[in-house]
This record gives C-alpha cells, sequence and structure tokens, in this order.
C-alpha cells in the first residue's frame, strides 16, 4: 500500500525548520510494512496545497497531511481539503466542546479564533489528539484516504501511533502486527557485521523478516523488523535474535530504547556502584552524556573535563612531570575515584598525533580502578578531530561498560589502528 | 523568482536520513531573494524521478535537484534528466580526466563504476565539484534550468554557494548582491525583541531590508538581509545594524557566525587569560562547549561536572556543610581557579525545586572568581528539567561573558522569575 506525506508549512518550505516530522513519519511508515512513495513540500498557500492534495490523491493509496491545522489564519488545511472534497465546513461541536473546557480547566477563556480549529470538512472522520487544541481528522479525496495531523511533535508522534497507523492498518486489509527489535554495537562497522550475520539474514528472511543496518559512527544500529498476519512474531524472531546476539557479542552495548550511557547508569544503580570520571580533549562528552543519565545523583560523581597532561599533572599533584601516560592514567583513574568517594574511576586522556607519511589521529590512553587496581589499555585512532572525538568518547564508554560487565577489555574495534 | 526543490534517494525518502539538505537549500535560497515555491521528495525509482521533474518543470522558473549523482546502479539521476530532456546521455572526457586524476593523485586505480559519473545529457553544462567524484550540471527541460547537485552535504553546500547561486541570479537577470548580518542573543524573547526593534523594522521597511527572527531557546537570532542591484547594501544596513545594537545592548553575545563560547574564547586569548568551571546539575555542557572551543588547550582549564552539593564540599574540602549556596558558588570560582591556576574560576549550581502552587524549575547560584574578589548572582528558571538545562548552561555562559567584557552582571532575562 502506497502512502504519500505532504508537509505544509512556511517554516517547513523556507527551510527555517528542519522537516523532521516528514522523516518520522516516513519511518513509522516504513516499520509498519507500508510503502512510501512520495513526499511534498508546500507553504500555506492555497493554490499550492490545493494542487498538492490533487497530486497526492492520483498517486499514492493513503496520505499523511502534516500541518496547518492552527487556529491563525495562515493555517489553511481545513479549507483546502474541503475545497478539494467538494464538501463545506461543518462545526464539529464535540470538538469545540474539547477545547473549551481544555481552557476552562486552565482558568483560561478560549479566544474566539480557536473556534477555527473545531471546523471541519463535512463527512470527516474525527481522530483525537489527547494533548492540544488542533484534533486530527481523516477524509475520502477522490477515493483515497486522507490523514490530517498537526504540526507539532508531540501531537503528531502520539497521534501517529496511536490513532493513525491502526487506521491506515485497518484500511490495507490485512491485520499485520509489527515487531521491532533494535541492537546497538561499537566497535564493527557496517561491512563486517554484513558478514557476520549472515547467517542471521538467511534465517531473517525465512521467516519474512526484515534485517537492516543504520550506521551512525561510531555506534551501528541492526534492526529486525517483522510485520505478521500472526500474533507468532514474538517466536520467530527469537532465534534470528539469538543469532545476532551470538554473532555481535560482546560489542552489543545496548538494545532497543536503551543506550550504551543508559546501560552503564543501570548497572551502576542496580550494583549500588559509582563512577567518577577523567577526560581530556574529548570536549567533556563522556561526563556529558553519563549526567545526562543520572537525574538524581549518586551514579556519576563529580568529574573533572581536561585538555592537557599539564593541567592534569597540577590538578592531581602527580609527583613526577616525566611519568608515562600509562601511570598517569592509571593514577588519574584511582585519584579519581578516591576524591569522589566514587567504586570506580575511569580516564580517557587523549592526545592528537601527526606523523610522517601517516594519517593524523589520535592517541587514547584508558585506565579504570576499581577494587584496589587500576587497568590501562592504549588504542589509536586515525581521522580528523571532529570524527577521532567521536571515537575516543565512545571508546572510554565501552571501556566503562566491559569493565562493569566482566567482559574482555582489550578487544580491537574496527575503528583503531590494528 | 519561484525555484523548486526535489530530493531524490531512498535514506530520505524512507525518513532514515533527515532531510537536512533540503533545508539548507531553500534557507540559502530565501537569504537570496528567490521564492521557494515546492519541496518534492522521491526514492530511487526512475519513474517517480522522471514524474518529479515533469510537474518540477510546470511549476517552477527553475528547478535544483539534489541526490543520485554517485557510482553505484541505484543513482538514477543523469539517466532519468536526459530522459525527460529527452537527450542522450555523453561522456564529458574534461570530468573522466578528473577523476582519473582524482584517484591517481592518491594511488589508487579508478574502478570502472566511477565512469558512469562523468556521463552527462547531451546539452548538459558542468558544474564544477572541487572536492569530490560526482560533478554537477545544469540542463534546460521544457525551458525550465535544472540543477543537478550531490547528497554529500559539503559538496552540496559548497557547490551551491559557489556555482549554483550566482548562476540563478544571472538567470533572474537583475544581478542582486545579497548580505546578511545576525545577531544572537541571550535573556529577550521573540515578542520583546519585536517590540523593542520597531523602529529598526521600519528603518529595515524603508531601505527594503528584511528583518526577522528565528528563536532556537534559549537564544535568539535577528537576521537582516538585503538584496541589491548595487553594492551599497553595507552603507544601507549599517545605521540599521547600529539601531539593532542599541536596542539589544548587552544581551547581544555574539554576531554572525561567532557563537557565544567562540565569543568568550576570543576575549580569553586576546587578554592572554584562562577560565575553569565547576558545574552542578547541567550534564557538565558549559564545560562541554568552551572546551570544543579550544582545541589547542590553555584557555579553558580543567573544569569540574557534578551532580550534588555533597559531592563538591568532599572534593573542595569545603569546612563547613552548613554554608550557603552563595558562599559555597563563590568558594568554588575562588578554589577551581586556584587549583588550575586559572585566571578565573566559574562556578555554575543548578538545583531543582518543586513548590506547591508553583511551577517547578531550578535555583541557579552563579560565582565568578577573578583579581582575588568573587561575585555572585542567583537566578530562578521555571520549567521542564530540560528546558531549565538549556537555560542554566547559557546563562552560566552569558554570566562569563559579561564579566569578561565588562557588562553588568545582574540584568534579568526573560525567561527568570522576575
Amino acid at each position: 500500500m502506497k502512502v504519500g506525506i505532504l508537509c505544509t508549512g512556511d517554516e517547513i518550505l523556507t527551510g527555517k525548520t528542519v522537516n523532521t516530522n516528514y522523516s518520522h513519519i516516513a519511518k513509522r511508515l516504513v516499520e509498519y510494512g507500508f510503502e512510501v512513495n512520495w513526499g511534498a513540500i508546500v507553504g500555506d498557500q492555497h493554490e499550492a496545497i490545493h494542487q498538492a492534495m490533487e497530486l497526492a490523491a492520483s498517486i499514492s493509496d493513503a496520505v499523511i497531511v502534516n500541518g496547518g491545522l492552527g487556529p491563525t489564519l495562515d493555517d489553511l488545511t481545513q479549507e483546502v481539503a474541503a475545497n478539494v472534497a467538494g464538501a463545506e465546513l461543518e462545526l464539529n461541536q464535540e470538538w469545540l466542546d474539547r477545547i473549551a473546557d481544555w481552557y476552562h480547566s486552565r482558568d483560561r477563556v478560549m479566544p474566539d479564533n480557536n473556534r477555527k480549529q473545531a471546523l471541519l470538512p463535512a463527512g470527516s472522520e474525527l481522530i483525537n489528539n489527547p494533548i492540544g487544541t488542533a484534533c486530527g481528522f481523516a477524509l475520502d479525496i477522490h477515493g483515497v484516504r486522507f490523514f490530517f495531523t498537526p504540526g507539532v511533535p508531540k501531537e503528531l508522534y502520539m497521534m501517529l501511533d496511536r490513532e493513525i497507523l491502526p487506521r491506515l492498518q485497518n484500511l490495507r486489509g490485512v491485520s499485520l502486527h509489527t515487531h521491532i527489535k533494535r541492537f546497538h554495537s561499537f566497535g564493527i562497522g557496517e561491512s563486517r557485521a554484513d558478514k557476520m550475520l549472515a547467517q542471521a539474514a538467511q534465517m531473517a528472511g525465512n521467516a519474512q523478516v526484515k534485517l537492516g543496518f543504520q550506521s551512525h559512527y561510531p555506534q551501528l544500529e541492526t534492526k529486525l523488523v517483522a510485520n505478521t498476519t500472526t500474533q507468532d512474531a514474538p517466536e520467530m524472531m527469537g532465534p534470528i535474535e539469538e543469532e545476532i546476539r551470538n554473532c555481535l557479542g560482546n560489542f552489543i552495548v545496548s538494545e532497543d530504547a536503551q543506550t550504551l550511557e543508559g546501560n552503564i547508569c543501570q548497572i551502576l544503580r542496580e550494583s549500588g556502584t559509582s563512577v567518577s570520571i577523567v577526560e581530556m580533549h574529548t570536549a567533556g562528552l563522556i561526563n556529558s552524556r553519563l549526567h545526562a543519565c543520572d537525574e538524581l545523583g549518586g551514579l556519576v560523581k563529580a568529574g573533572v573535563v581536561s585538555q592537557t597532561m599539564g593541567d592534569l599533572h597540577g590538578l592531581f599533584q602527580l609527583p613526577n612531570e616525566e611519568w608515562t601516560q600509562t601511570a598517569v592514567a592509571k593514577q588519574v583513574a584511582i585519584l579519581a575515584s578516591r576524591q569522589n568517594n566514587s567504586t570506580y574511576g575511569l580516564s580517557v586522556l587523549t592526545e592528537r598525533y601527526v606523523e610522517e607519511g601517516e594519517q593524523d589521529g589520535v592517541e587514547i590512553h584508558l585506565g579504570i580502578s576499581g577494587n584496589g587496581e587500576a587497568q590501562y589499555r592504549k588504542s589509536r585512532l586515525p581521522g580528523s578531530p571532529s570524527w577521532t572525538r567521536l571515537g575516543a568518547v565512545e571508546l572510554g564508554l565501552d571501556f566503562l561498560r566491559r569493565s562493569l560487565a566482566g567482559l574482555p577489555m582489550h578487544e580491537l574495534v574496527d575503528f583503531e589502528q590494528h
């Protein structure tokens, strides 16, 4: 079933706002087994919206329209939809009451122009918006079902999942159940993962499950999607998931909506432990990602963000300026946990190198302390400053995850110089 | 002059990649005084691209096509363009030599499929891509000029500015000169700025300069754009810029491509000074933004990222657990600069509050030390954790900027509880 997406609004058309609503709608449709066949962007102009709706009706089996349902004069969607469908605008009393209640419950008086949001083309099906004053609606235009959604992302996302996707599935006739499983890994590139997962891909193919990759350096997402007419997708996917877990093994940093840093905080929380982090030349991104996951505090104690070895020597009063980086990385990890009274200390000390005849890159010195002793790992990542910074941050977080999970600490990752 | 934008590629159509190329192209076109009248997204399918090109030719005066110029089989743009224009594909020897040279200079052999990138519809004008193997080209289709650009953002951005926009300006006949001036401010909301700049708006209107706002909390961008047939835009804009500077005054944190944190680093660099930052409950974002601007190190010394007052008491060995937050903020700023041997110390200590009958929010304690003394400022920001975190980070950076620039340190901002 071919679904078109029509986004309206001057802010989108002129590039002021990046069109993340489009990509969200498209991604969800594809996950639910629909084919997205056309996307269009038009401004807040009657003629352009009219033309786009006519076109969409001529090439798609269903259309999702986003935006233009607000209370102001430049919100034209209902009006144009009525026009294209040859219907009159009618007041939907149910929705008008809802808006009035919404204002009433906040001790405010409904402005007159909100009434406009309850005017729908005759014959429309009201679609509930539980968190806003713009209702959605569905309407047949030239025999094609159009679903109209508000431009506010939070409202769109909720209505898409709760209201629109189930209706599209009904429309398709076949009642498909969608199951999605995601694995996030660090250290295996897309082409190697492709080879490693040949067996899983074959199993998926046989079970009519889609196996795909999405690389967002430095992580790789491996996604399984099943659209089945029966309820047995979880059983069908189970063995394939197991195969993926076996292949990617220690490189899987989290699954589904969980993040690497979220996974680390969960282990810390469950084990009643804590960590302090000292990082150098990573713009504080390791502390930043972990602290953002630790809203209540207590898991990630105070950390240090620095730029030079000299800063660290001064700050931690290291006895000897000529210490090797290995010794500094270990000692700083130990001192960080001691000063902050945390279970573990992690140091991720990055230095840029430029070498004749070689690609520039960074040398990373990783230290982790716990139970009175410190471990060390060294790594070299070639690449530009911004590229290697991302790599160093991920390597540091992964070093901590592996330590907490009792996994091997020295497995090379694909981005490293071997 | 109406310009349409056609984006091709399955990754864009299915929402895997957010379409930032579209918004970049649209924004630049609008800045250069063109009207964007239509955007379309189609996948890597001959029929859909064909249809979209036909449509674009029927409604726009010029069209920018993005994507599909790569060496692989699913890159169809040249082929479809030739088809729609009724032209044959011809080998462009000039570009083939360029690709071969490109590989040769890297000691690599050109793969056969790169030859495909030098096949252009007969009658095309070659458009140089100085940093990639996909050339751009321009072609008349049904009397409308089409400009074809590669999907790699860096290549697109460069070619758009250097090659496409000048050609579009020629096509428009009127040779317009575009001048853009941007002011980034923190602390004045869009509606207040709108009122404050009424005089500037009137001056801009008379001089046929566009004055606009773009709010990306917590900053507000005020943009002046002039498209003039003469070279006198700078003189024309000068007095309006002065008026804006007078009105927004101390709230302007940077201009044009400069950022707030970049501005701070520039002041530190020029005055040969340095700063150390201690932050609490801001996920390390103040250190992170400043460290990212200080690639060479030396301006932003080691900083501390923490979550609780207890952590700070332990770390800085503060003598009394019952110190007020004011005293802690000042003392921590002093100790941070002393320990790190930096000119200034900044503390930004945030605590969440939940109060009966009031909106939740944060209380922020700001301390700054320098020249042997410390200043303090307190602030309350209502809002959700993610919202107030952004506000606290900006407030902290702005406190530092004001101190370094010798500006008043206690001016309230619009987001604060007054």
